[in-house]
């Protein structure tokens, strides 16, 4: 039975990789009937449009064009979209251009100005593809005219300094930067455009994801200038981000903007489409499955203990689902760094998981990332069992000891509990998988 | 919407604090038909016996033996309970003796004497009615001859110190002691015993509860001395436990023993019962409930993080239940203490999840003790919902700076945040509970 749950737990993991997978995520969700490109719940008929561009960025940005210039074929007229140094290259009508990251350079902006250029001449008889994806944000840098990147760096650092959330960055982001918060769609109107976007950001907030090109910016250069005094940072930011944040030349375009009625944003991946994907494997292996959650963050050791607490109750009491029984969720645990050992997120979650599962029968958890690498290491993630902790003591391994040296590691390849995928080209987060047999 | 949602977590919490009070768990479990006394799914017929004692031990003592003498009535023979001096004294026929605890003192070993004798005057035509409940381990202290009370805390403090488990120490303890282990079930052979237990442990191992005075031992004097082997401290231990376990004069009772064929351990109140009533009283409110497990442990702000993503799961995607959603769990999180600031580990939980569920409409989590006592405070626990950070920030309190501090009892009393109860004279642990409506 352990050997099958293993196989089974695999299994349902690899369901959430091929969904993430960037090439497989277009093709789920755009396809081709005859003239028409169906995206989504939308329509498109090809031939009323004269043109069609592909443009985006991104770290998946080369997979994500080519399977959008499979699609289109000869109805694709030209792209442009900047991607990781090592996809870069030509694929049929689109440019793959190098673009740094997670620092911007000076190859990405040159990109990006390429991209605006293309989005500009746009008409309203144009069809504009935008591939968005991870990493998106650094890699379409477009600073407002006077700012330097070098600007953009110091406000960040800035920002990150003095503990700005996440969304308070990315405020400042839109108002210093020409494609974000909605510019690209601007730039792009009065053609159509359709977004696909591949999201890495847990809770897929549109206009997170690389800083929402396409999406209406909810936040205002008043908002930005706000942030930066709340903080008390206003006088140390850059003169030329001073200048633009005062002198508010146009806003970003907001919620209800006309421009976006010809807009649609969609998410072909993300961790909610992945741990969507996993529970339909794990329905159809038979195990009654329930997701719990797509947002999950927390300290990897502790978070894992609550899914040791739900495994043993569906063990003991047979709730909150009777076995077979499957519990995914998705997100992202972080882990705080206490010593020197080989590891990561996934492997340490395992690793504290097996602590309190010892010694149940038919109970197994899995936590692995989506991109493959978890930590510095080779592994994605990693699987405990019932009897992981009693392997492990025949072989004279203590498992608190390596937990409390961030050595989960060394612990679980001594133990086979690896989850090995090589890189997988995409991100979106983590999964985490109870199964009880 | 808000207030409504904090009225239902009150009462789905005090539904399961009434769960755990002694007197309600005796009165749920135990109850007189005529000359028929109904215990679970046993039935006692009352004429059969000649004499019925009530002994025990334990920090409920007092309300247990005062529900079960009431429902004995004139049948009660007499009774022999150790219990915290505050509640010592006598009560119908049954004396309250004062016990010591956490530390065993000189008065409960007296006790404990007077508890096995009259265990084993017990004959084949009495009944025994135990009533066990948290501390009765500390409070039922009848060391094996030769031993002090002295030998047995140092024992426990070498035990600990060298980071055994309580698995490991409730095996020396059995070992070394009369009354744990099965032993006052022997004593009391042949008579009839019927164990009324309140579980203050996660899991509720009968054996672990108060070191299991009615409940077969798995353990040997063999598996004692191994483990003071295993950890090198066999050459510390007090002469006289080495001798009591080299000796091996008698094994406790095992699974399997026919003196077990007499007793019935009955569980009265836990903290899965208090989370049942909990689970009934919101399925009542019209919540579609989950309970998702009575084991939690882990650190607490971390914890929180996944009831807080589990908020954001069900708000975004009405999953892992549609709303009106109620999510309960029981069990016990611990707090790592990083500053000297005032508060409890459900306050900390709270405080935690009120930060990643911000902004969310109509979610509620709460956490709190069935004890009454939540850390060195006056509070049970804590509630948070969606707007508890901007009601922090319009009144200037920064609440991450609170959860650096520890300091979550003054954080959430500034916002009206805690839950008060008074001590309760009860623990079944705490109860954790997620409200989206």
């Amino acid at each position: 039975m352990a050997s099958s749950l293993r196989r089974h737990a695999i299994a349902i993991f690899k369901a959430a990789l091929r969904a993430a997978d960037p090439e497989e995520a277009i093709h789920r969700h755009l396809m081709r009937q005859g003239d028409v490109l169906v995206a989504g719940r939308k329509r498109y008929s090809l031939p009323r449009f004269e043109r069609v561009y592909v443009l985006g960025a991104g770290k998946a940005g080369a997979s994500m064009a080519r399977s959008v210039a499979g699609i289109l074929g000869v109805r694709l007229t030209a792209g442009f979209v900047n991607v990781p140094a090592v996809h870069a290259g030509r694929l049929r009508r689109i440019e793959l251009n190098a673009a740094g990251h997670p620092i911007p350079d000076g190859s990405g902006v040159e990109g990006a100005r390429h991209i605006a250029q293309i989005a500009s001449q746009a008409g309203p008889r144009d069809l504009v593809v935008c591939v968005i994806s991870g990493g998106a944000s650094a890699m379409l840098p477009f600073p407002a005219p006077g700012v330097t990147l070098g600007d953009k760096q110091q406000i960040t650092k800035l920002l990150l300094d003095c503990g700005a959330t996440i969304h308070e960055i990315n405020c400042i982001r839109k108002h210093v930067s020409l494609l974000k918060g909605g510019g690209l769609a601007r730039l792009a109107y009065p053609a159509t455009v359709l977004a696909l976007i591949l999201s890495d950001v847990i809770g897929d907030d549109l206009d997170v994801i690389g800083s929402g090109p396409t999406v209406p910016d909810h936040t205002t250069f008043a908002d930005a200038r706000a942030i930066l005094k709340k903080y008390g940072i206003w006088k140390q930011v850059p003169a030329a981000i001073r200048e633009r944040l005062s002198s508010a030349v146009q806003e970003t375009p907001k919620p209800g903007d006309p421009i976006f009625a010809r807009v649609q944003n969609l998410i072909v991946g993300s961790n909610r489409l992945a741990v969507d994907a996993a529970a339909l494997e794990a329905r159809s292996r038979g195990f009654r499955t329930v997701v719990l959650s797509t947002s999950i963050e927390g300290e990897a050791r502790e978070v894992a203990r609550v899914y040791a607490a739900i495994a043993k109750e569906i063990r003991a009491v047979r709730r909150p689902v009777r076995p077979p029984a499957c519990i995914i969720s998705g997100g992202e645990t972080t882990v705080t760094i206490r010593a020197g050992g080989l590891g990561g997120r996934n492997q340490e979650f395992a690793l504290a998981a097996a602590i309190d599962i010892a010694g149940l029968s038919d109970v197994l958890i899995l936590s692995a990332g989506t991109d493959g690498a978890d930590g510095p290491t080779d592994a994605a993630g990693a699987i405990a069992d019932g009897a992981t902790i009693a392997r492990a003591q025949r072989r004279g391994l203590d498992a608190r000891r390596f937990l409390a040296n961030n050595d989960s590691y060394s612990f679980l390849s001594a133990l086979g509990g690896l989850i090995t995928t090589g890189p997988t080209g995409t991100n979106v987060a983590d999964v985490q998988i109870i199964l009880v047999g």
